[in-house]
């Protein structure tokens, strides 16, 4: 089969489509033929050197998939030869055949085309366990989604308002924001022209957010801090910002705070499995039902992954990029 | 009345024993003749100006005693005039009398004195509180408390075998950990001579602590996060060692581990009626069964707390001071 594989890290043009040995799926996996796979951050760390596959994980790009099931290995059950699936990877997404552990795998949403399908499980997953299965956020309490044009801001949008909270996203332009709106953001704030803090302030009477969903890291921990509420809970999952950040323990211990830092490619397959079980049964419904849906912004040949990484440098997107095998 | 009045913030001669006029029970709360108060942490930090009372509370320190109720409120049914009791207060501990809101006080456990019942309230609500409520210590895990052979460290300590937890502590002193260890302490980590990251990894086969209660805030907010286990959970209850630290999101990352810091003193009734409640329905039975004691260091009068803290500020005690009225 061919694969995108990166031969040296670097930029985009390290990203390279070369024949490799067909992945053979072991017990308890099944072989997927990718339809779609989708471009994550994470992707891009990788191919710059700074992500290194976990032990056992492909070794080529790519966390998310959608595609047919073409071959069980030992001990599957509950799948077929034939299945149209989508599924969360450890890697490799970015590949004609993927090897997925059946706790991965998750039917094609209805309403939802094959391909498409490609873009949910990893912003799925990670909003799902971030916001809900760590954070908890409840009905009613409002959510801030930092970069909310984002593949997963798009996402926490939706399901934050399908859960009946509040939500507001920051973003770095007026149509990024419109878009946000368009999915149900109801508090907008441009953060080259506003500041974060003193905006979530504005909006919630002084409150601030009971959950913070952040990509930013660093550079955003202590006004991250001074935009909780009481109670308030940050959620990283992105370091864009840096790594090493002042945290103010004053100032979370005055809020009795939380701050918790995840990421889904380094956990172990039954963490994974328990988060897509999770998944599938509170969010897939919603997007059956039509009340939540993937924002895909462009597609692109998978051969010319490249292309893509350039598009999501570039960030004037809104959504997931999708690569077609 | 007399109460422990502090004219001008500074050491210990600030606290000053002077009449006072009564308090008078509100809605919902109750009077108690004070027997016995304990002296806390805070109650230093109010004496050097450092802790404001929170708006509402008594201006006088104190945040637990035992005593009898000698008047009701309007609107209190369950308590009686004559019950012994002690209770977690939000000030006014150091004082012959003071008002209690029905939902912080206990009743004295079986097999200990009304007066050794005033070491109880504020150590096991935070220990509770925060290790189990907001960390979840389960049994297997391993806990690691800094500052062992305080009050809240001789509790935490106890708390957490009686769940079937693994308990390492620091102290600064060998007789320390053998009173530590006395307890129940199962790892003891000397920190003037050992490196608590090493001996706990050590102790843990490279795993770490799941969970760590944490006093001493900035200063070893890197070292706590290195210390932590996969999913483990730093739970910040003092900042003795300063209030802005070096968070490092990659490691916290790494671990999909998580950052609480929490006060008890200024959560709203409603929250502090919970943790009451949690405590009379799991820690209660406990200390009734003898599983669980209040460790008493020495007495000294009421009326002379500037000693009581004197002995505090040396640092030689283990487990609690009382101040009997």
């Amino acid at each position: 089969m061919h694969a995108i594989t990166i031969p040296e890290p670097g930029g985009p043009e390290a990203l390279v489509w070369t024949e490799v040995p067909d992945p053979v799926p072991g017990e308890g996996e099944v072989l997927v033929e990718v339809v779609a796979a989708a471009v994550n951050r994470a992707d891009v760390l990788q191919r710059q050197g700074f992500y290194e596959p976990p032990p056992g994980a492909s070794p080529y790009p790519g966390l998310e998939c959608s595609g047919r099931i073409t071959a069980l290995g030992p001990g599957v059950s509950g799948w077929a030869v034939g299945d149209e699936v989508c599924a969360l990877l450890s890697g490799g997404g970015y590949a004609e055949r993927v090897a997925v552990p059946v706790g991965q795998l998750l039917p094609v949403p209805d309403g939802v085309d094959l391909a498409t399908a490609a873009a949910l499980p990893e912003v799925v997953c990670t909003v799902w366990s971030n916001v809900f299965m760590v954070s908890h956020l409840r009905p009613g309490e409002t959510l801030l989604v930092h970069g909310g044009a984002s593949g997963i801001g798009t996402m926490a949008i939706q399901l934050a308002k399908a859960v009946g909270a509040r939500v507001a996203v920051t973003a770095g332009a007026p149509d990024k924001l419109a878009r946000c709106a368009e999915l149900g953001a109801d508090i907008l704030i441009d953060y080259r022209e506003q500041d974060f803090v003193e905006e979530i302030r504005k909006a919630t009477d002084g409150a601030g957010a009971d959950v913070i969903l952040d990509i930013v890291g660093a550079k955003y921990l202590d006004r991250n801090v001074q935009a909780l509420a009481l109670s308030g809970r940050l959620a990283v999952i992105g370091m864009q910002g840096g790594v090493k950040g002042e945290l103010n323990l004053a100032a979370l211990m005055a809020k009795r705070a939380a701050v918790t830092a995840t990421s889904l490619r380094a956990r172990p397959l039954e963490e994974k499995a328990a988060i897509v079980a999770a998944v599938r049964e509170h969010v897939w419904p919603l997007i059956s039902a039509g009340r939540v849906r993937p924002v895909v912004d462009q597609e692109l040949p998978l051969s010319d992954a490249a292309a893509a990484h350039r598009a999501l440098d570039a960030g004037t997107h809104v959504g997931k990029i999708l690569l077609r095998a």
